[in-house]
């Protein structure tokens, strides 16, 4: 298991040209990095999720995390490709049973994600999913969520790193690997 | 191909065991029937999204649709399973490209969901999905919707049903099979 790799090659290539970048999005200045192309694409969407699921073949995963609502997207298809559950980290406010929450920073002020208490049993190894990493605020914020109500956080994983940001460091940081498939320039 | 089915027998036992039920919730006089304990459960996860897939196998699909969010966790799992595409049909406001929009009723007042113009092409075959119908308002509108982008919409699955409130009948009333795998009584 390597702590930090990306694609090379045809596939990343592939991979890589099935984003649509929408230039000046949200705001002036942003290159948005539109993962729904990539979704719709059949043979991308597949090969993305093989390549994220690869490293652990024949590991015991028991749950997939994804984060909202991206994360959902690739951690259903994960979790079952890896025959483990799946734990939805959400927006507060959304889930309907006893929680754990957090808050964590974003650009301009702050949100809150929550998990349920009982998302996980002690112990339990977990790899969280989302679409990509930027700062890193977002995944950070999710990890320790998951270790507080106990899981033993193996990896987080996505299809896109904005190195530029150094959000995976971050993640690093904390005594998680990060596994990203494709990188782009800027922020 | 049947046009609505459930499971009967052990399998659908464990499904529904699998589905926590969480009374007075969001109002008093609300039986909520919380999916997240099944998604959590490796084997009950699996069991579902392979029931759900199992009616296509052999037939060529193009793009899996999932409703935004809880649709989209089997959505992806789906889409992957069936080497398609994964289209999300999301809250108004959070897809970055062109949009087609339609309005439609909850139980108080009126929401948005939004596609992508070009998330179909014209003629593609797609299934919809959602973790749950009940009065099947959202699920009319997201069929609707895929249909304005030229999507053929061949069936629309869901996990739980809600027969009381007759929201399969409200999508077959459109020419869409719908297929559950649970139900519950009341709403």
């Amino acid at each position: 298991m390597t702590a930090t790799t990306e694609l090379s090659g045809s596939t990343a290539r592939i991979l890589k040209d099935a984003i649509r970048t929408i230039p000046d999005y949200p705001k002036p200045g942003v290159a948005f990095r539109d993962i729904t192309t990539l979704l719709g694409d059949a043979w991308a969407f597949r090969r993305a999720v093989d390549e994220l699921v690869q490293p652990w073949a024949g590991a015991k995963i028991d749950k997939v995390a994804g984060i909202e609502a991206r994360g959902f997207i690739l951690g259903g298809a994960l979790a079952h490709q890896l025959s483990s559950g799946f734990v939805p980290v959400r927006k507060k406010g959304k889930l309907p049973h006893e929680t754990v929450r957090i808050a964590y920073s974003l650009e301009y002020g702050l949100d809150e994600m929550e998990v349920h208490k009982d998302a996980v049993k002690p112990g339990e190894r977990v790899i969280l999913v989302d679409d990509l990493i930027a700062t890193g605020g977002t995944a950070e914020a999710a990890v320790r969520l998951l270790r507080e109500i106990g899981a033993d956080v193996l990896a987080a994983v996505f299809i896109i790193d904005l190195p530029e940001l150094k959000g995976a460091d971050k993640i690093r940081a904390l005594g998680v690997p990060v596994h990203t498939l494709v990188s782009f320039e800027g922020h």
